[in-house]
């Protein structure tokens, strides 16, 4: 492989393409025409515009990015996530053109793209389901049945969904019917499929998913999982690796269950088996998604891998250079998604102009993002600025490191999700490892906030009478006179 | 230990702060009157001025410092690198003070202050030495005796020498005598003491030397071993652990060698012991630095361990919580001094201000600084600017990482190490391993950098030619317009 078509944006394309640029492969950044100032446009060897900001009119046209791929004499196209990531008509369309996708075939993609097949493929191979139904639902009876054996409350979700859509909790039997109407009108209307199944649902859960790797020989590995359950919006926030309620025998037993559906479905390339685990710590199968996650970060972090250099292998026809027995855990990584969002107006997207943008620095911190201090978050795309992650030798090492890192880490010009995950961080649930994906419906609420501000007004009191008393002046943070770099600093420390 | 004086400046200011931050350990910044507005001061929690940029009426005012503990009722003064770190005087007043000194006893650092009182101690436990004398030379009848054992060349060295002061090679017999009076007056102008020793001069040694780590309760470690013979005037440029011609056994030999050197002044706290290996991969005993090493994040980031945080902790009375089975070596890592320096004028020191300063970022990058973006190099300190440490799964994905980052890091305003780093790490013997302290003299020449220019205007005229085929409009970097955040990335690309 010489070079490569990225089609996708922000700090996936550019963190695709440093790892690209690391093996010597050229690379060809596809832009919106609202992206044209971003650096992943600024990164790539070459770059061209295919369209308006729209995705639809440029980010999810595959032919046209084929078009280009073919014209620059690209070899291959990695499609990063989100977007055309998981389309098994791109994948195809690729291959066809006679171009490398760099992720796995368009028919294992489409088995996964179906909840429903997953669930019929993984159940060949035994992997445990969430009790429900196996096929979509085809009459109130037959629900009424299936209830009777499950028990409320139960979930009703699309064969076709994905992101929390067509999703409902029913409570008792009295809504089963009405709610099930509304679900298989929902999932019509997003995803032009009615069909829709039945799961127990499962309360206070954790979301853990399983990073899988497999080559195109047939080898296939388990890199351990990630702890996803600090969500929103059934969005990810706060992400780690490994999970601190995992022990090393479920660990193992829910690697090779992960690994049995990757093989369900001849997978090859990165993926994510994602389950669910109770409070029992029984795990259920709930989907695999055929792409790099955007969480990927921690799981580098504690194995040592490129995850995209690894895709990038693979796709080349590479054989895994390792066994399930070499891979071994190293340390703890966690992850914040930093999004133009207000926590304090329920993680409502925010917009505007990102006027001062300091990075943390510093052993076992990394940022991965896609903007400069000066630009405009486009209202177009993800409200995703950057991703923040620590590694530390411990899991208590990691969240001190990136309390530490959020204390460093300056946004002004937009409300963003570091004072969230300050806090977050701070709670003794988060401290001790347990909680579940209610996390933030249970313990969150907008004063969590106004009580870190008191915190930190009372820092910035001590702070105060500390600068009084020392010789140091700091003018250019008090008395409003312009901003010098090193006063960003200081001023930092007092707002926040 | 609530509270640390950080009795030292730049870049190990700041890594001291961030990791006594993420202990919860408050700081306290003392600074010259030329660092007012770094960041370092800006970071601490208090911080005082304690005089003139010279650093004899600041940073080497050891009771000053001890005022600014007292009165800000500190427990503890960390003291870097340089400055007051290896002054026996200063540890003892530290102490006496009722403070803690983090780092070894004043006895210890007494001891290993004089390298041959250093060679005394070693040497009862059977450390090998180069050949030469152990005590100081009487004269120069004794001088000859000792030569017709180790023959030509040697070396005379000051015994309380440093840095390269007071050092001379000897090829032949009618230069003996003339040089040895030189070296015993230059040692005697630069240390105040004339006593000189004679060492067989080892041709292409490797310069490698082992990181130990001892807590005040008899445990001590090694922590493997730093490669650093890439030098200019004896001064490290580019370091990296593992070294690639150790093998296991030598490795482990060296390291119960440095450990014995340790034991053999009762050493707690990180301690560095310095080695010469030939090209046989025998090792002698150098010397051993009673501080942190400028390039300790190598073994940070191959170890997993954070120094500071060990420092601390064994300053504080905590015991090793690991014995030697259970350190592994996990990867590589390469470390980039970036001095404000011309390479294609000898090194000479550069002056100015950091017009442009973009940092790299990305999956297993690190930059230690200390300076942000329109701040001036003070001529009054040390040169070094920042250290840019790459980490990969091997040696080669660590060069690879590396060079990626180097292009990353825009600098202007003021000439860097930079260009010379990447030029080193593309040479044939870097990339084989084969390289000893002669690499820089060996290979290097001013011209060096102006094929990699030539190489770089190649690569721009491409870039050009494709600008001009692609829907790119680079307008502010080719055009003359004021530069934009992402603009800037275009114009490192073109330029380098």
């Amino acid at each position: 492989m010489k070079k490569i078509v990225v089609a996708n944006r922000g700090e996936i394309a550019l963190r695709v393409m440093r790892s690209a640029r690391e093996m010597g492969i050229a690379t060809v950044a596809v832009y919106s025409e609202a992206d044209r100032t971003m650096p992943f446009v600024q990164y790539a060897d070459e770059a061209v515009c295919i369209g308006p900001a729209p995705s639809s009119q440029s980010y999810l046209l595959g032919n046209k990015i084929i078009e280009v791929a073919r014209e620059k004499g690209a070899d291959a196209i990695h499609p990063g996530y989100g977007f055309l990531s998981e389309n098994a008509g791109f994948a195809k369309a690729v291959t066809d053109a006679g171009l490398i996708f760099i992720g796995p075939s368009a028919a294992s993609i489409e088995v996964m793209g179906s909840k429903l097949a997953a669930k019929q493929a993984a159940q060949q191979f035994g992997v445990p389901m969430v009790p429900g139904t196996e096929t979509p639902l085809r009459s109130i009876e037959e629900a009424r049945e299936v209830v009777k054996k499950t028990g409320f409350p139960i979930l009703i979700k699309a064969s076709a969904g994905g992101g929390g859509k067509g999703m409902r909790v029913v409570q008792q039997e009295n809504e089963l019917e009405e709610q099930i109407r509304l679900a298989k009108s929902e999932a019509l209307s997003a995803f032009g499929d009615d069909a829709v199944f039945i799961e127990k649902y499962v309360t206070a859960p954790r979301h853990i998913e399983i990073q899988v790797l497999g080559d195109q020989h047939g080898n296939c590995v388990y890199l351990f999982e990630r702890e996803c359950s600090i969500q929103r919006r059934h969005q990810k926030l706060i992400e780690e690796a490994p999970s601190s309620v995992l022990t090393p025998a479920i660990r193992a037993a829910m690697g090779e269950c992960a690994v049995s559906v990757a093989r369900a479905c001849n997978y090859y390339g990165a993926g994510t088996v994602e389950f669910l685990v109770d409070d029992s710590l029984n795990f259920y199968f709930l989907e695999m998604n055929t792409r790099l996650q955007v969480e990927h970060p921690v799981t580098e972090m504690i194995t040592g891998l490129d995850l995209v250099k690894e895709q990038i292998r693979i796709a080349d026809g590479g054989r895994l250079p390792f066994t399930q027995e070499e891979l071994k855990i190293n340390g703890h990584a966690i992850e914040l998604r930093i999004c133009a969002e207000d926590p304090a107006n329920n993680f409502l997207p925010d917009t505007g102009r990102l006027e001062t943008y300091i990075r943390p620095q510093g052993y076992g911190v990394r940022v991965d993002d896609g903007y400069e201090e000066g630009m405009d978050i486009p209202i177009f795309y993800d409200p995703m600025i950057s991703k923040l992650i620590a590694w530390g030798a411990t899991r208590e090492e990691a969240r001190e490191r990136l309390i530490r890192a959020i204390d460093e880490y300056r946004v002004t010009g937009i409300r963003t999700t570091l004072p969230f995950g300050k806090w977050a961080l701070q709670q003794a649930p988060f401290i001790e490892g347990k909680f579940d994906t209610n996390f933030i419906a249970k313990y969150f609420t907008p004063q969590s906030l106004e009580n870190t501000d008191e915190e930190t007004a009372r820092a910035a009191a001590i702070l105060a009478a500390q600068l009084w008393q020392t010789a140091v002046k700091p003018a250019t943070a008090l008395n409003g006179t312009a901003e010098t770099p090193a006063s960003k600093w200081k001023l930092r420390r007092t707002l926040r």
